[in-house]
């Protein structure tokens, strides 16, 4: 299938479901695109259109569009079952959230079976989006996608890149999945690095370092960027704790990658090291440290 | 130590040894920007202005300042050495090569012994440099590093970065070898998720979905662009041997991460990759299949 950046062929009416950042952030993008949103959320502050589902399915016009915004798993499924009760065959529903693309299958399949379609959209940008334009990855049938670009085609940057039809039901998520994988690796790297010039005697000005890369060298990226900019406002992240998440989408591809046997050792050994940096006290060090008192009479410390 | 991006203040005569891809490139950008250069190569063929080390001398006024752009290790340590008995008492000597960090120690004490100025730069951004501008890590003393400003501003990308004085002596090598072990790290996280992306039935043009994500997307970057690129000329990279090289840097920093204790895993996996790559039928494969057999009965291959 094929990237595209044809233009955008007119404006729609979508309902949007869930307005935290994301949804919010993209219906207002969708706005003053043109198109018309009806948003709802099941809070009541969430500057909702509408109160709930039966009222959104009944503020649009079949054949409908929903674009579906929220968190992954319960909510996810939950929603996608509740719009299979309600919306009429013909509906399609987009779940433009980080829903594990293992799980598209089975809700193209639920939904299907009452003539609703599903388009699974990965999205990139995070809180940079609604100026800027997400990085959308999709997935679904032709015909579907097709029903959507005119949304597609205004969430998505100006120019060529950005927007990109990836296979099949569960390909958009997939995209997604391993675009986070490769993030993951690229912030570990960018991670290494900036932690050895820190320790050196020989670097005096380590952001500056980094500020110096942003232009001319190899390793220029968004990253880098935001890494420069973070050490402006912080310098040495005095105030950052050494501890980061993960959101489960890095994992579930070394697990695929892992069927597929494609070693992904730098992706990985990036997740392992948000893992341990969540453990205090990991248990392996404790295990190694108990070990090292035992054959080498290395003392331990006690707790 | 500061970053800066001052303007050059006047244009320079500065000697240029090692006219390779490297410095001829680097001698045309400081020719269009206005400077005098005196190239020599010990190749008839390079296009050099003078056929000995001597003549290069002679040719340029004291203080003279002579750029030295040839391969690390021998090479530079001969060029180096000859400079000493070559060049007077406050002349400098700049070496842009990627001579490791350890020896800047080494060859600005010798030099320095004669009264001659040694300062280190670091350069990124290869082929694209003379364009596009080279990305200079500098290490070196004030004193020495102002002495060669017009030159270094003339060879740094337009705008605000792309130039730091990172230390003194061998800082400059020292960030640039960091800057390769990022570049390295960066590198196997996008090879790593491409591959993925290629051995997924999901991913119906994992070139196109490479494409779709330089803009917007949390990874945009020039490696990114760069992987676009090749993809579009070579899809699947049908014509590139599944072989990477490893030219030094990166092993050092990873030695010298070791010994300050910042671990550097993805980095170091990603050394370990290439390393693996250039090995058929490696030793530790032998030993693995081997016990397995010895232990399981599981069939070896034979050679």
């Amino acid at each position: 299938m094929r990237q595209t950046s044809r233009k955008g062929c007119g404006t729609m009416k979508i309902g949007m479901i869930g307005l935290g950042r994301m949804g919010k952030n993209m219906a207002d993008r969708l706005r003053a695109g043109g198109h018309q949103v009806v948003g709802y959320d099941i809070s009541p502050n969430s500057g909702r259109d509408v109160d709930s589902l039966q009222a959104l399915v009944g503020a649009l016009e079949a054949p409908r569009a929903i674009w579906v915004m929220v968190p992954a798993g319960g909510p996810t499924d939950s929603t996608l079952d509740q719009l299979g009760d309600l919306l009429d065959r013909g509906d399609l529903v987009v779940d433009g959230g980080n829903t594990r693309y293992t799980q598209d299958q089975g809700h193209a399949k639920a939904l299907a079976a009452r003539g609703i379609g599903l388009v699974d959209v990965g999205t990139s940008n995070g809180i940079w989006g609604r100026q800027d334009g997400y990085a959308l990855m999709v997935g679904g049938s032709d015909e579907d996608v097709e029903r959507i670009r005119p949304i597609l085609e205004t969430l998505k940057p100006a120019g060529d890149s950005g927007l990109v039809h990836a296979g099949g039901t569960g390909a958009g998520h997939y995209a997604k999945m391993v675009h986070n994988g490769i993030e993951y690796g690229m912030m570990q790297a960018l991670a290494e690095g900036y932690a050895v010039l820190e320790a050196s005697d020989l670097i005096e000005n380590p952001d500056e370092v980094i500020d110096s890369w942003r232009k001319g060298s190899v390793i220029q990226s968004w990253l880098l960027d935001l890494l420069a900019q973070s050490l402006r406002q912080d310098p040495h992240l005095a105030h950052v704790a050494g501890r980061a998440e993960e959101t489960g989408e890095t994992k579930w591809m070394i697990a695929d990658a892992l069927e597929l046997g494609v070693p992904t050792p730098a992706i990985t050994t990036a997740l392992y090291a948000r893992q341990s940096s969540q453990i205090q006290d990991p248990m392996t060090m404790k295990v190694v440290a108990a070990l090292r008192e035992a054959f080498g009479g290395h003392p331990v410390q006690s707790e």
